[in-house]
């Protein structure tokens, strides 16, 4: 009822579609709370919530693409990194002697002293489940066996001789997970999986799942903590089964996420990082045994919880630190992270700071009145020609831009072209300076809806598969000013913090991130100004950070010691922040500001 | 049916008692394994299984002592133990600054530093269960709080300051289970809590359990670990309703058990130990966390399993090398464990070697006729007068002995008195060197039973609160013998292993040890002969072992050193071993061998 992540079409049934809850209808009428959800987004008369309307009859629904789990295009991809490769999981192959009268050392003992001997692996432990099996597996293999090591503690015997090394790094976003299965021997992903974070249903942004542990006392947490660890779970039984290999086969789990996530996903209160002064329960990074964790991979695997920076700024932003690593760079970087939340860090290798925006999740395209995923027949492009107003666009799926006739199967408009659209509609005089729409603009593209809030079409009916036109209205428009305004403000203020005007770097992460067009960010000002050949998309760092610390032991303690040196900037508590953040709202007709956008921008 | 530890006395019901199973009887009629437990056991016609027998209306029973599992006087008594108090587990009271936006520090980190500062430990980590809790517990007690740690992990945190610091320690006998709830700051037994091991039900020695594993390959073994697992649990529950804790307030377990038992309590298939070369799964100790082991303390705290020595040298048997420290001696020290298995020690600070004696259950009271528990109402002494052939035995409870008039309310024979029985029957005469009864012998406490097995009437029914006479049989005979002789046998392979005919002490463990009337066990012959102030009676050895790992760390690395250097003999591989045994088995008449019991056996 709250996230409305359940919207449904209802297109055919044994009722006047006018009139879908009359007494002929096949469905429950409209309960107290969706209707105001309905009323609230004035979405379509024939739209219901799956999640509360009931069944009294035959009806045919069509499901769009927004409320669907699966089919996402893997917009967090997991990009080229180039690391050493020195794993905390190692496999090992031993040929032991059977054990004699003269001779009756015990299992574990005898697979110690032949990894020291063959290996030269010191201090040997082993997990308790992996002992559980050991006697049977050496008898079965007649001695011959492969045993993976963490660090210096078995938590595997397998029989015979097993190359096959694998750990998983998931990127557990508000809105979306990531999942990268990968070799550990060679650190290729095998595997990419993503899906929603089921946790959508007790609230779209950080702030809302809180406040719903704090509502619920008793279980609040434990729900919320359930149903992240479910949605894991999926994303490591659909991994493995892609892979054709078992989930005993993942050795370890790296795990980043905002800081809510992090100490949801521990179990933890997440209450007082909602409130001043926004301490975590830990900073640093913490391993913990995959069965005690409840995630379903090798019981004795762990899980490795990435460390956090500060009450808002979490283990997917030590994910881009690693993976950026502006703390070995002499150039100033200005590294952002944009999902549902904004995470700035600014500095270099003498000092970093960070801080945290609340972008909510517009720029992620949800929230947005067509707002989609990035999946097939998701609007990625869109142009708004200077002198006609016609609008092209590109569909995820299809090479070819639209020509205004063709059917281009659009079923709505994803993050990238959110932020191409607005950005269109202002250099194209649509909107103007204020987020308004231009009173002296006519086109047939602009109209009011319902009610009477004025929005712009970008896709006719024709040209659609859900059979009406996809608009951006200036609720939409709102919501990216609120967005870009959060990231912009965040950034003069980090750079003011370090005395800074400038920088040398503009590091650009997230899976959202890196299909923005530059000149259109820069257009409706989300960053500072700055020579585009400065901004750099650097991918889904978060989830590039958890598959290096994954492969690689020595970043996990380096970015350990790095994350709570960050000093952490808490935006809210600047005198002026309020006074920055209301002008940031504004699109950029300030060219004393954009020097850069000279040409680019429309004449004031 | 196996065990017969259920049986029960039918005393009144609406049936003839004559027959209790006829048609008007109020119980179901006997099922064939039933009767031939009863056949075999030559039981009174009035008794019952309790597992088998099925009610069909009202019946009054008596519970015999021996099929009752409270009120056992604890005979696994609590020795006075002397070492230094360095548990693993430790408390530190710390008063935290709250943290303020200048000081944003994590909760884990705050808490660190401060026991760093305060208290000089380095290096503190955090269990997962215990940052779960932290941010509440650090808010809701006003930032005083008292830390437990494990070595350098914290394991928990509590509001304000608590000193109460607890730990339980368990001997898990086949048998029989002791727990010694003990303070970790004073090494103060609080609570000792002890029952009958409940995996009983699935045979009374550890062949037999582990027998059960092997024929039920599915589930045999998690059976076998779910039923001590709950004894455990039961223990751990009624020690701390007691001392009025909470079962949170233990951190901490040591248990000890014969090689069997640490295996089935470890999920490990013990069936490899029950074949040559009797290789077990593994000799050094290991730490695991409760809530993965399954026993409800505080779930962060550990269960320290004692190392074990050997395939049939467990656990118990280092409880006893700790408790006694022969490996720190110089005399020749022959250690005697004696429960359901006997185990042996033999050595000095040079060499020591053990090896494990088949006893079986009986010195324990177990499998003999009127056998029972060291409880009330359980015979412990036995006499009979050389001329008279008449008995005087004492009874748990009372102070004075019996003078063949007074109603003594006996039950049964406990272990002790089954020796004490026994010898007096052999220096009376009543039985003869090869056990047997002496034909010669006539007197009315001789008599044949049903099956026409001689017994001996150790206590006439109008001295007894079961309405029948206490006897000893000849099978009981043959019982203590085989016993004796294992133990005899063993003692012999071991001296001649290490080259001696004698040893500098013979320390006796176990709680039936502490009991015994060391003539009485000289007069048949179940230690090597030696002067009768070498032998020392050390108690419960394996359980005080237990407690001394639980507040000294020092003494689990060094014994875990030692386990793993005792050098183990099979006995059953001896040449000669079949030949010693039988030769054994026969009562002493053999001056040559014992000359210090010359004047105390009968002459031959």
């Amino acid at each position: 009822m709250v996230c409305g992540k359940c919207r449904v079409k209802i297109m055919e049934g044994s009722f006047p579609k006018e009139d879908i809850v009359s007494s002929m209808s096949h469905l429950s009428p409209h309960e107290e709370k969706e209707k105001e959800f309905f009323e609230a987004k004035d979405d379509a008369p024939d739209m219901r919530l799956a999640c509360a309307a009931r069944l009294k009859g035959d009806i045919l629904v069509f499901v769009p693409e927004a409320s669907r789990t699966g089919q996402q295009v893997v917009s967090k991809a997991a990009g080229e990194i180039d690391v050493e490769i020195k794993p905390a999981v190692k496999k090992y192959y031993v040929e032991l002697n059977a054990p004699a009268l003269e001779d009756a050392l015990g299992d574990y003992e005898r697979v110690r002293d032949a990894l020291l001997k063959e290996h030269g692996v010191e201090d040997i432990v082993i997990d308790f489940k992996a002992l559980q099996v050991l006697p049977d597996i050496l008898r079965n293999s007649n001695w011959k066996v492969t045993v993976t090591l963490w660090y210096n503690e078995i938590i595997r015997v397998q029989e015979g001789n097993v190359e096959t090394n694998i750990g998983l790094a998931i990127d557990v976003g508000t809105t979306s997970i990531a999942g990268y299965l990968t070799d550990l021997n060679t650190g290729d992903v095998l595997v990419t999986e993503s899906m929603m974070n089921p946790q959508v249903s007790y609230g779209e942004d950080v702030m809302s799942r809180i406040t719903y542990c704090m509502l619920n006392e008793e279980t609040g947490l434990a729900d919320l903590r359930k149903t992240i660890l479910e949605g894991l779970n999926t994303i490591i039984e659909n991994a493995a089964k892609k892979a054709e290999i078992s989930t005993d086969d993942i050795s370890e789990i790296t795990l980043v996420g905002n800081t809510a996530m992090h100490h949801i996903m521990l179990g933890i209160n997440p209450e007082y990082m909602g409130v001043a002064p926004f301490a975590p329960a830990l900073h640093r990074f913490i391993d913990i045994k995959a069965d005690r964790f409840g995630l379903n991979i090798l019981a004795a695997g762990n899980i490795h919880m990435l460390p956090i920076e500060a009450g808002f700024v979490g283990a997917d932003n030590v994910g881009c630190l690693i993976a950026d690593a502006p703390h070995k760079r002499d150039e100033m970087t200005l590294l952002i992270d944009i999902g549902t939340n904004g995470e700035l860090i600014f500095g270099n290798k003498d000092k970093l700071i960070s801080c945290s925006c609340a972008t909510g999740p517009a720029l992620e395209g949800a929230q947005i009145e067509y707002g989609m995923r990035a999946a097939p027949g998701a609007i990625e492009r869109i142009r708004i020609d200077r002198k006609t107003h016609e609008v092209t666009y590109k569909v995820i799926g299809d090479e070819n831009w639209s020509d205004g006739k063709r059917n281009m199967e659009a079923k709505g408009i994803c993050g990238s072209a959110i932020i191409d659209g607005v950005a269109e509609m202002f250099l194209a005089g649509v909107v103007i300076k204020s987020g308004n729409f231009n009173p002296d603009f006519k086109h047939p593209r602009v109209r009011k809806n319902k009610k009477n809030i004025p929005e712009f079409v970008i896709a006719w009916k024709h040209e659609t598969s859900i059979n009406e036109d996809i608009v951006i209205t200036l609720v939409d428009v709102r919501a990216i000013q609120l967005a870009k305004g959060a990231l912009y403000s965040g950034c003069q203020i980090m750079m003011r913090k370090l005395g800074r005007t400038s920088f040398d770097r503009l590091a650009v992460a997230g899976a959202f991130g890196s299909h923005i067009d530059k000149i259109m960010a820069m257009a409706i000002g989300m960053f500072p100004d700055c020579d585009l050949d400065k901004v750099e998309y650097i991918g889904n760092a978060a989830g590039d950070g958890a598959r290096i610390a994954l492969i690689n032991t020595d970043i996990r303690d380096e970015v350990n010691d790095i994350a709570t040196k960050i000093e952490y900037v808490e935006l809210a508590l600047e005198e002026d922040f309020n006074d920055r953040f209301g002008e940031a709202m504004q699109f950029p007709h300030m060219y004393d500001k954009f020097p850069n956008l000279k040409g680019i921008l429309p004449e004031e």
